[in-house]
């Protein structure tokens, strides 16, 4: 880890040894004393240049190695991660009245979220430090990736989800063999169980936030924004906020870039939460240092959460940054995964499409204007919770005889 | 569409104009007529080189589009189709007793497979073509992939499926907008239905085979094995085959390769099929010169073909190439679903997982060896058959409260 040279607490600014602290600041605990990576710029500067990216065919996160938490880079794991796609979408665009959007697709990831980019971290992390077990909490995705990770690096996976987890991400986690508890409870509940069991039985824990490598992953999806617009940084991120992890990482992704001197201005950090899931919008609204715990509910399983854990980094991004945190409806949710869909071509799940849902009424409360650029993260698949998406569409297939008058009778009456 | 000169039936080798045939050869009919894209090689390979493909910063399939059938590139759908990973896995290797085997992943194509390929090179024809609507009959991935690059063109999409299509392959039609008939038969019977319908009420039919530029798209998954081993051909390619067109298209990528020079070799080309649906394996294995149809059965539905639409050129490809076709039991493919979420964290139908399944039996039967290099193509993602793939794991999720000693005892009986 030639580049980076400590861990600092988002509280009390105290500077830890990577070799000490595996997790969070010992003065200020887990929710307050979450911790940020810090880098030696000036030396990260010297060797991530536009020129050199450019140049660079390692089309993954692994191309931001120099300002990546990573010791040993032999220790990671072959499955590859990042630069997903961007584009726009002409007739996504036409359809919201909005002329400048660009959707990042990070479904496209190999477990199908963007939680791969910080399992991938956190498993070499694990291996660097000599663990032979992982654990993670999860609604599923963050579950999902490192199970994957985790098999491939022989690690055994110990992982709590909670009671609203849907049959698609399950399935993923029995397939790359990892043990699933299925805690009788909400997935808040579930971090908490899944944390004192790290303790107790010395796993590595990948449970969001507490891990301080996280977020580093997660930011090399910002750091790719960047790239993939040609250095021009996009007025506004749309991003779906639950723990907030990703939120925070992003942000600590434009922050690195900006300090290192890739670009020269920082976006508006939007967070989109669900309806009756929006801890971080109320906290927001009201100027609180801190989120009042509540009893989540959204059909978006990936963003249920009534304890952010990464509350703290995220109040201060979105103060930062200028931006805010907005809620949206399930039934806005499942309208974005509807357009997504069918004006984009990508199948996300609701957690997925909430960033979408939250530009649409953004736009619509005249927040934002057609002349911004905004980029709107996808950040889950759709098949992982297929009840949820179908949830999206009315239609139903037909069911026919072979033969053609049955088609006929369709076509005439459509 | 400068460097395409016409259509060959495979057939009689009468040459036709695309402008005025869109299918196939009126002398041999839909089975034994297929049509083979030809193009101006010489004048190919004066534009694509090793050296430019080395600078060509376009990592997707449009990278070789002087060798694709596409007069108007700005017709072309901004999904990112192709350039799919390809790794080895030194943790399947060891657990194959194999030594230099490649994971070609085509499970990270937009709609989760490698029918993407042809669904995009036939929306842009259609688009060519000036038509509105576009049909398919598909087993459930072409048909997926048709309905997400037909939703972005704005064209009517009308698909028949078959009546084991899964749950996963439903839910991405009727997302992406499209109308679904689900015949109360085979996926064989869909195919005539969808081709009396196309023919009936002029839509542009992308069903497999009959259109010649679908095989074109399908090829680009062997150039991109050529260029991503450093051109470096394998000894042997595997791929799962029910119609065939995957089969057939990879074999022409490798021979326009070898005919503009790029490549000096070609591979031996494996066809596995499941073990009650091979007609192939039949008509291979007694000389015969087209398959005898039969009633298929597979838990695989993407290769549950008893008429190989394709199995003209495939019969072809499989003797120029000095390969085989093989078969595969149900029980092969889920094994090698687990072996392939587990050593290579890559989660596969089960017809995606089918090809690892046919180099294990080559291996054990003797037929290829541990200094072989081989290709192993993943051509479609497990997540669109949870019910499927989860009959590859005994294990399920365990049901715990939120209690540490609930967790302990698991651990303890571990």
């Amino acid at each position: 880890m030639p580049n980076m040279i400590g861990l600092k607490c988002i509280s009390c600014e105290r500077e830890f040894s990577p070799e000490i602290i595996d997790y969070t600041c010992p003065n200020c605990g887990p929710l307050l004393g979450t911790l940020e990576v810090v880098y030696d710029f000036p030396a990260v500067k010297k060797i991530l240049t536009r020129e050199k990216l450019a140049q660079n065919r390692n089309m993954s996160q692994w191309r931001y190695l120099p300002i990546l938490p990573i010791n040993d880079p032999d220790k990671i794991q072959p499955l590859s991660v990042g630069w997903t796609p961007m584009y726009r979408s002409p007739s996504l665009e036409n359809s919201l009245n909005l002329q400048r959007i660009w959707i990042k697709d990070d479904t496209r990831n190999p477990s199908g979220s963007l939680k791969d980019r910080a399992s991938a971290i956190a498993v070499t992390r694990a291996l660097e430090k000599g663990h032979k077990t992982v654990t993670a909490a999860s609604s599923g995705n963050a579950a999902a990736s490192l199970a994957a990770f985790g098999t491939l690096a022989d690690l055994d996976t110990f992982i709590f989800v909670g009671n609203n987890t849907p049959k698609g991400k399950i399935a993923q986690l029995l397939l790359y063999g990892a043990t699933v508890f299925k805690v009788n409870d909400s997935y808040d509940a579930a971090f908490d169980l899944c944390c004192q069991a790290a303790e107790k039985w010395g796993w590595y824990n990948r449970s969001t936030a507490i891990n301080p490598y996280l977020g580093e992953g997660k930011k090399t999806a910002a750091l790719e924004v960047c790239e993939q617009l040609d250095w021009q940084v996009p007025d506004y991120l749309f991003v779906s906020v639950g723990d907030a992890c990703i939120f925070q990482g992003m942000w600590k992704g434009f922050k690195d870039f900006y300090e290192i001197g890739l670009i020269d201005r920082l976006p508006k950090m939007i967070g989109v939460q669900g309806e009756h899931s929006a801890p971080l919008v109320h906290a927001w609204e009201t100027g609180a240092a801190q989120c009042e715990p509540l009893d989540a509910k959204t059909i978006a399983d990936s963003i249920c959460v009534g304890i952010p854990r990464d509350q703290i980094k995220a109040l201060k991004a979105v103060r930062e940054s200028g931006g805010r945190f907005i809620s949206v409806t399930d039934g806005e949710m499942l309208s974005a995964i509807s357009i997504l869909a069918r004006k984009a071509g990508i199948l996300a799940e609701p957690g997925g499409a909430a960033p979408l849902a939250g530009l649409q009424k953004m736009a619509s409360e005249g927040l934002c204007t057609d002349q911004d650029t905004a980029v709107v993260m996808v950040t889950g698949h759709g098949l992982k919770d297929i009840e949820g998406v179908l949830k999206a569409v009315d239609q139903k297939e037909i069911l026919v005889e072979n033969r053609l008058d049955e088609i006929a009778s369709v076509i005439n009456s459509g």
